[in-house]
Formats: C-alpha cells, sequence, structure tokens
C-alpha cells in the first residue's frame, strides 16, 4: 500500500499530451489556449476618445480660451477628421477617434452648449485628458493571454478583439467510463430487493463534463470473458478508462486480473486512505514502460518493453465502486492528471478546520467539509456521513479536506489544511 | 445618480419566474432543481454487506467458535440467501444482501480459507460489524436534495440512485444580447484605423453560459429608427435584453430615447460606481408596473398601467460599452437578477485586501484583484489597468472587490471586502 503522495506523483508520472486542435473561439470557454494570443495591432489602436464630449486644441485653453465654436463632430466608427481652426472644437463620441490637431476631451457635462458654440464651464482642464491613447494597453505584438492559460469569459473578450475566431487548445482524452457489478441496473428501471441503480458512472461524467472533457459510458456484468474481451476493445480506442468497481478483495472482483491479462502494466494498487483505499492505476504502451523502467530490475522491464511497445498508451484509472470513493479519486487524482496533460498548474487551496477531528486508522483521511466565508478567512466544517456509501452525504458538502496522517490522532479546530473543491 | 444598493434592489425587485422545465436528469448539471428529492426507497436498501468476506452468525463467534465450514456464497445482485446451518458461513462481496440469519462480515483479510473453511485469526469480531444497515443513510421519502439546490456532479449521483431518469429545474430566461456602435466590425474581419472588432457580446454570451442560459446575439447600426424596429420585436420575443454601448452622453447614444418610446420604464440610469456609470436599466409589462408602483405618485402609475398591462414582461439592462463595464455590471447586477429568479440565494464571498487603495471619486469602486490563499485566508490584490477600456487587465484579474464609499478616501491593506469571483 503507497502513500497518497506517492500515488499521486505515479500518476502525474503518466500525464500526456493530447495535442493540439484549431476551434471556433465562442466554444472554447473551460479549454486550455495552446497558443500566446498577441495584440495584432496597438489596443487601443487609435487615440480613442474617453468621454462624449468636445475635443479641443488644448494650447488655446491653456492661453484662456473657453468657447470654442463647433466645427464638425467625429462619431465612433467614422474616418478619423481634423480640426481646421484651432480655436474651434470637434464633438466626440465615446470610442471616436480622436481628431486630427486636437489634444484634450472635455466631457458635455463640463461644457455648455449654445448657438453652435461650446462654453467651458470648468476651470482645470489637463493635456490629453479623456483619451485613451494609442497603444497604453498594449503594443502590437505584445503578449495578452499567455499559452496554457485556462479560458474564461475574459479571455472571450480579447479572443474577439484581436480577431482570433478560431483558436488553438488542447485536445481533450477521449475518456470511456465503465461500471461494472451484477448488483446495478439502469436509472429508469425499478430495482428488485436486492439491486440498486448505477449512479457512479453519472457522477463521473458530469466531473469530466466541467472539465470540457465529454465522455462515452457502458455497463460491464462480472463475467471475466466479457469483460476481457470489452476492455481488451477500449484499451485499442481510448486514452484512458475510467472504472468504478470491482478492484477489491471480492470473488468477483476480475478487473485487476483482467488487466494483467491484458497487458496493462499495474503501477499500483491500494492507496493509504479512507475513503477509495482499494484504488488501481495502470496504463499500457510506453506509459506502462517509462514508470516500470525507473521501479524494476534491468530484465523485467526488457521484457515488459518487447510487450508493450507497440500499444497505444492509455491510463486506467480503476475506483472502488463506492459512491464517495468514486468520487474523492476522481477529484484527487483524475483531475490533478488531466491539468498536468493539459499544461495547467495544479493550484492547492486550503482552508481552516472548524472543529477537531479524531480519526485514528493510519491512512489519510478525506473528510466532506462545508465551506463558509468569515472576515476572509475560508472555513471547513465537517460533515457527518455514514461512510463511504453514502451518496446524500455529499449533497450536504463543498469540498474534501486533506487530514494527512501525523503521529497526532487528533486534528486540531484553527489548523489549516489542503482542500479538493467540488463546487 | 443612485447607490450600487439601490440599483442591485430595484433590479432584485424586477426578478421574475420562468417556470419549471422536466429534463433528462445527466442534463441538470448547473440547472436550479426544482423539486424536493425524495428517498424512494431506504438507502441502503437492505442491510448490505460493506468489505468482502465472509457473514456468520455472531452469536456462535461469542460462544467461542473461529472456524467456520463455507456453506456458499452471495454475490453482490443476487437474492438474498439464507445461512442454514448457524456453526457455517457464507461467503458474500461488498454490495451483495447480507445473507438471512447472519448477523457479522469478517473481511477476507481477518480470515484463513482452507478445505472450504474459514478460521478467524482476530480475537475481536463486533456484532453487526462491516454491515451497512438498511435505511441508516435515509429512510424511504426522506428528502435528499431540497428543491431550489444548484445541481452538480454530487446531485446527479443520488438522482441516479433514486431513479430520477428526468428532473424538474428553473427554465431560463430568453435572452437576447445587443451590440451597437458604428465603429464595431466582426471577429472574422480587419478592421479599418477607425474601426475595432466586436467584443462584449461574446464575453456576455460566455458569462450566461457560465449560468448555463443560452443567447443569441445581434449587432445594431447607430441608427435611430433601425434601432427601434429590431428592438420593438426582441421586446416582444425575449425575456431579458442585454445591451452594451450607447447609453451615455453621445450624440448617437439612442438607446435610453429608443427604449423609452417602446414602453420600457426607466427604472434607473446612472450608478454611483466606477467603472460601468452610465448603466441604464427598465422593465415592460407588469416589471415595469410593479416598480413604479413604489417609486411614483398615483397618477403617473395609472397612466402606465394602461399602457403597459398588455405588454410581455422584459427585463432590459443595457450596459455600457467599454470592456470593463459590460464585465462588472453583467456579474454585479445580471447575475443576483438570475439568482433571485431562479430561487438561488445570493451568496457573498470577502476576501483581504493586500495593499491600500486610494480612491477619490465619490463612487463605489469595483477594482480588479487576483486571488490567492494564504493560510487559509483569502487574499485579493489589485491588478493595475489602464481603465474601463483594457480589457486585457481582466485576464490578469480573478475577480472585482467592491470598495463601497465611505468618508476615507484610502481603503487599507488587511480590511475585508466584498468580491465578485470571475473565475
Amino acid at each position: 500500500m503507497i502513500s497518497t503522495e506517492q500515488a499521486l506523483q505515479t500518476i502525474l508520472n503518466s500525464a500526456q499530451d493530447f495535442g493540439v486542435e484549431e476551434i471556433p473561439f465562442i466554444q472554447s470557454v473551460g479549454r486550455i489556449l495552446k497558443e500566446d494570443i498577441k495584440a495584432d495591432r496597438d489596443f487601443p489602436p487609435f487615440n480613442r476618445v474617453a468621454m462624449d464630449g468636445i475635443a479641443i486644441d488644448y494650447l488655446q485653453f491653456q492661453k484662456g480660451q473657453r468657447t470654442f465654436p463647433i466645427e464638425g463632430i467625429q462619431p465612433a466608427g467614422s474616418e478619423q477628421i481634423t480640426l481646421q481652426n484651432s480655436e474651434n472644437c470637434i464633438e466626440v463620441m465615446t470610442g471616436a477617434v480622436l481628431p486630427n490637431s486636437t489634444s484634450a476631451v472635455v466631457r458635455y457635462e463640463d461644457v455648455v452648449i449654445e448657438n453652435n458654440s461650446a462654453r467651458v464651464s470648468i476651470e482645470t482642464v489637463c493635456d490629453r485628458q479623456n483619451i485613451h491613447t494609442k497603444g497604453k494597453d498594449g503594443r502590437a505584438g505584445a503578449i495578452l493571454i499567455h499559452k496554457n492559460t485556462k479560458i474564461s469569459a475574459a479571455e472571450i473578450g480579447v479572443l474577439a478583439t484581436v480577431g482570433k475566431a478560431t483558436v488553438k487548445v488542447a485536445k481533450q482524452p477521449k475518456v470511456m467510463i465503465v461500471s461494472t457489478g451484477d448488483e446495478l441496473v439502469g436509472v429508469a428501471e425499478t430495482p428488485l430487493a436486492h439491486q440498486i441503480r448505477r449512479s457512479n458512472v453519472f457522477t463521473l461524467v458530469s466531473l469530466l463534463e466541467k472539465l470540457h472533457i465529454p465522455s462515452e459510458t457502458a455497463h460491464i456484468t462480472d463475467d471475466k470473458p466479457i469483460l476481457k474481451e470489452k476492455i481488451k476493445d477500449y484499451l485499442s480506442t481510448y486514452d484512458v478508462l475510467l472504472f468504478s468497481g470491482a478492484v477489491s478483495k471480492g470473488k468477483f472482483d476480475f478487473l485487476p486480473e483482467v488487466l494483467d491479462e491484458l497487458g496493462v502494466e499495474k503501477l499500483f494498487h491500494k492507496v493509504a486512505q479512507r475513503p477509495g483505499k482499494p484504488f488501481w492505476f495502470g496504463a499500457t504502451g510506453t506509459l506502462g514502460l517509462n514508470i516500470q523502467n525507473v521501479n524494476l530490475d534491468g530484465e523485467k522491464s526488457a521484457d515488459i518493453r518487447s510487450e508493450n511497445k507497440n500499444q497505444k498508451n492509455t491510463v486506467v484509472f480503476a475506483f472502488p465502486g463506492n459512491p464517495i470513493s468514486t468520487y474523492v479519486n476522481c477529484l484527487a487524482y483524475f483531475y490533478p492528471w488531466y491539468h498536468k496533460s493539459v499544461g495547467l498548474e495544479n493550484l492547492i487551496e486550503n482552508a481552516i478546520l472548524a472543529e477537531d477531528v479524531t480519526f485514528k486508522p493510519n491512512l489519510t483521511y478525506f473528510l466532506q467539509v462545508q465551506l463558509s466565508y468569515r472576515y476572509g478567512h475560508l472555513i471547513a466544517t465537517p460533515i457527518k456521513g455514514n461512510g463511504s456509501g453514502d451518496l446524500a452525504s455529499l449533497v450536504n458538502a463543498d469540498a474534501f479536506i486533506q487530514l494527512s496522517k501525523t503521529e497526532e490522532i487528533t486534528f486540531k479546530k484553527g489548523e489549516v489544511f489542503p482542500i479538493i473543491r467540488y463546487r
């Protein structure tokens, strides 16, 4: 049994680059940018009028002139005009190009217009006031958004502005989510007394949807030959297989055996944590190799190499079948694996434990908590659940707090621990 | 000019119920639940085996028996069998029904199996151990998810478990997003020197997408008759119109005038804030009426009533055209309006200001900040932008901090203020 840190490191070592695709920018929210976005011209691209009002030659104001006959109008979206007489002014609209030969904008609020003449009613006007100077926000060629940024609404605005109608983003892995367990029936079915409905696959679909990863789902009966045939097929098609169930010690937990027979290298089975302990992780192709090369002796490694080198690279996350176990392991392991694969940094968030928690086993404890904000502090209040089968308790929580084993068996109120937020 | 608090209150007063629709549960992530979700049976629905191992009659262990001949096997998903001889045991799998006449499960790790007989190798076994008792997580009929919950992956698992193949959620408002401004060209076009590309509509589309609200977009030229004709059409079709631009003091800012002529009641124009001050908000139909009844004198109110009572209810958010203004106003006003409309509580998050901020105008200041976590504290570090036109500065920030006007002109480092997070 390995620690949660070792498990995570092994998983991060098998992160994989799925390449780049170009998609319409408006569909790119939530995806990871795979090119630097540069200003195609200066921003603003011209000396831009920042207030509705009049544009004047500042020198005239400085000389004492206060009343300026209106010579013309410069609307937004019109070609730049020129002030012909420096004692005149031009009416200008927000977003317009500043007219030639003008150097300050006085807003309508500070002007009285009568008989086609504008009288400035304030005492102080500054040179260049209310002008958003060409290139002030960024010069042509400057990087506005860096590669590997997660695209949000803010980035969409910039992409539109610089004319990136299509944008390069990280390709998503091709994922198959498989449930096992003969006790499971469909959501629309009425289970018999000894049956329950499938739920983990749908939870996983939703957790992946949050990362904008589409996925497919299947259910396989607890029958070894069928399991083997189907998984063989999936391994040749998908980049990631997510399983829920059939990895424990049960008589019908064929999964580890079947994966082994299909040449999936087991990288670990069982992690010192609760819930989610019987988690199995492995890989095929060079992914299985790379890690084996480090971990195993030379002979075994060479063996595996000859067998695996023509295989497609697929990672296999086989989560225990309890709802909370599947849920927390997807967040604690699949999410970081995905983030590393697409080039996104894994940021760790911390919260303050709201009450003492006593936990005796020599395991890392992922405890459900409700989050709240008090005076800029993030507070994590534990939720009492009934163990790893209690799906309903997830509904009452917002995150897991990760309490890693120390000498003490009590985690103190007021101490700070990492959290994995899921809302 | 009204305060941000008054503006928000007016907007919340015009929240509206768009009714309920029933959709497939797997498509319901991010939507607001409009029914209580109850347990269709006890959870777990039977005394559920929680570990792979053997099920025994606890009384026999208590009497000193340690070796139990294996009488049969109870896999998950099979009908409940019965232990025939209380001195025997049954092999049981996680998720299976506990066999009749057994009362404790000993896991495989604590058992040695030889010659079809299981010897318990530990000293202590408790009555009911490793059994997840029927109904422990919830009784049939208990509410597992309350109405008005925002559905996440956690809720999806529960919906599947209780067989809610379809689920009742709040209907989304029908939204049209309109940009104005003759300086704007399409994203795929190359702008002339005095033009820029459209970006605010796409930012708004993305901000609404985050709320799972689909929207349509249009661009209207700064021509009053065209503006009027198109808006008239939109008012009869959509629940919400979002505008960007044409609400300031410019010669071609026809929007307030056109909206007035079309019978849209102006509820306010201009809010004491920066950026985003020239924000115009109004409504048609009974929405316009309700608020007018409160705010205006009896006579005016009666006038409006006769004119408006046959109109469809539409709210009109006309945001100033600067990118940051549109962005912050959508977050600060449209989001709370939507949340109230669908029955979701508006939670206010706070953060600690990382440095002194001096701001002189008598306005509420929405300042872009980067968020970081330090020892369970949420820290907001101001980003230096170039004013409301500087779209690129949004990319470097995560949230706006809301600095409301007080006597002081300096907001102190270490003080706590509300934030509006957008990542």
